[in-house]
């Protein structure tokens, strides 16, 4: 089938960059990215559910003239939902497309618990920052990591928090699909930091991956 | 049976201004706008969810003393869900009042797809302001422009980004029911922008506009 | 069975101070608050949801350094849902679990209507600070008070609004699981003002109280 591409950090019309290619065709997508932040990319031909139930999404990051202030480590993670066809199926369109969405899975970067069974090694002290996006396509997140405090936030291009520590500190950061969050944190010590949408009924369906202070 | 109105523009006791109005009544509500903002109006008469999703709510703009700055087009939507009865019948009280909810249609401004099957002509490189209101009942709205960046957001009385040209851009507001925000854009070029809530289950379900530049 | 505490307003690895307590033993959870805000606790014990959707989670409220100016009365709201087994059980794992949820109850404070059944007084004229935290476990929340415009609102930390009479206000407050604000408003006159989710299919479900002016 046809597919194109939507780039949310570009500025052009439907018609013109975000255009239907056809299986064997080749499409240079070409922007100017004017305006900072993390940027939902995705399959945009209709229906546009399926084909990011489907997978086809990603994350573009654009950094403010000059960059972003140094720390120690940056992860992206992108949050989204399986709706699983049959076996050897793509998703499932009659799920994907229900109004009372009920994913099978949802999921950081693709695969469910992958940062549980596998976890994301950081330094005790060290200093983190997470590009979160959360791309759907039916469900918001409430993205939280356990035992950290986030000291400084910045959502679809909104410095919220700017690290003032022993000012005001957030616990989770609300994400309806499309939006994304820079979010900063200190790792308190060695041990075990498990990060989550806080709408717990996902953390069993594979929202959950673990950062592992060392 | 009776109705009445809950501005939410205004400060009150609910057995102030907020009365039972019967059949054939008539009842002046008065109040003095105090605060900026974009609000919602509905019916508030218990059950009021039932009242809300037969359609009676609205939008008042109330402008900061001095009103806003210049731009190009001003745009009105309100986001809100149909839950439907049977032929001839009002809307499902049952359907709008389930926890788990399954609108049959969301809509801008009332009727399904109505600015995709009627676009709306805006002039290319013009400055666009927008006025979008979800009135739910039930439902979150992630309000987006296809292949368009806000670079100014007010939401819910909070100017949340100010038109910095070459700084931090926003694609999607997330608002609650009854939360309102303002967005401006510039229309990049000629073509075709679509507006939808990124919550993409909806999007098949009526939420979907266009904007035309010309 | 054994049970934990996850204090969103302390820094520390799950393996640190969120340790299993069996039945009979004790624990003492040491941290230092380094942050000001309003927090969320729950049990941590796997699966959490099944925790917190039996009510194992209370607020944590941290002031910033020097406390929080005047008011005449404060209030603290926790919103959760309850999602019910059979009598004399626990809540339901299956329906807490689901990921298109649907509460029996969504609650102020663990019972609905508790406020609706017995208003809260509160005097006309009168200066309110409402500390809500939305503990979920799968909801979100939008929190309005009919009547009433917030004019401060410090939501995860960030304050939105100050207070500038004449200027900007909100109408409600969005809260996703986790998710806690600090807001402020004027009983404007003796009388009703309801408190709810706007997100109105809960309201029918307790998730409304009353201030009564006086």
């Amino acid at each position: 089938m046809s597919h194109s591409i939507d780039f949310h950090a570009s500025q052009t019309a439907m018609n013109d960059q975000m255009v239907e290619i056809k299986p064997g065709a080749t499409w240079t997508y070409t922007f100017h990215a004017d305006y900072a932040g993390v940027w939902m990319y995705h399959c945009g031909t209709a229906p546009a559910r399926w084909h990011i139930a489907n997978g086809m999404f990603g994350m573009v990051i654009v950094e403010p003239r000059g960059g972003l202030p140094h720390v120690d480590q940056e992860f992206a993670f992108v949050q989204s939902e399986w709706y699983l066809g049959g076996q050897g199926q793509p998703a499932s369109y009659a799920k994907a497309n229900a109004a009372a969405p009920s994913p099978d899975f949802v999921v950081f970067n693709g695969v469910a618990n992958q940062y549980k069974d596998n976890p994301i090694p950081v330094k005790a002290g060290s200093r983190i920052r997470i590009f979160v996006l959360n791309v759907g396509p039916n469900e918001m997140s409430s993205f939280h990591i356990v035992g950290t405090i986030f000291d400084t936030v910045t959502k679809e291009g909104v410095q919220l928090l700017k690290g003032n520590a022993g000012g005001w500190g957030s616990q989770a950061v609300d994400l309806s699909p499309a939006q994304a969050a820079i979010i900063e944190l200190t790792i308190p010590e060695k041990g075990m930091y498990a990060f989550v949408t806080h709408a717990f009924n996902f953390v069993g369906k594979g929202a959950i991956g673990v950062l592992m202070g060392q």
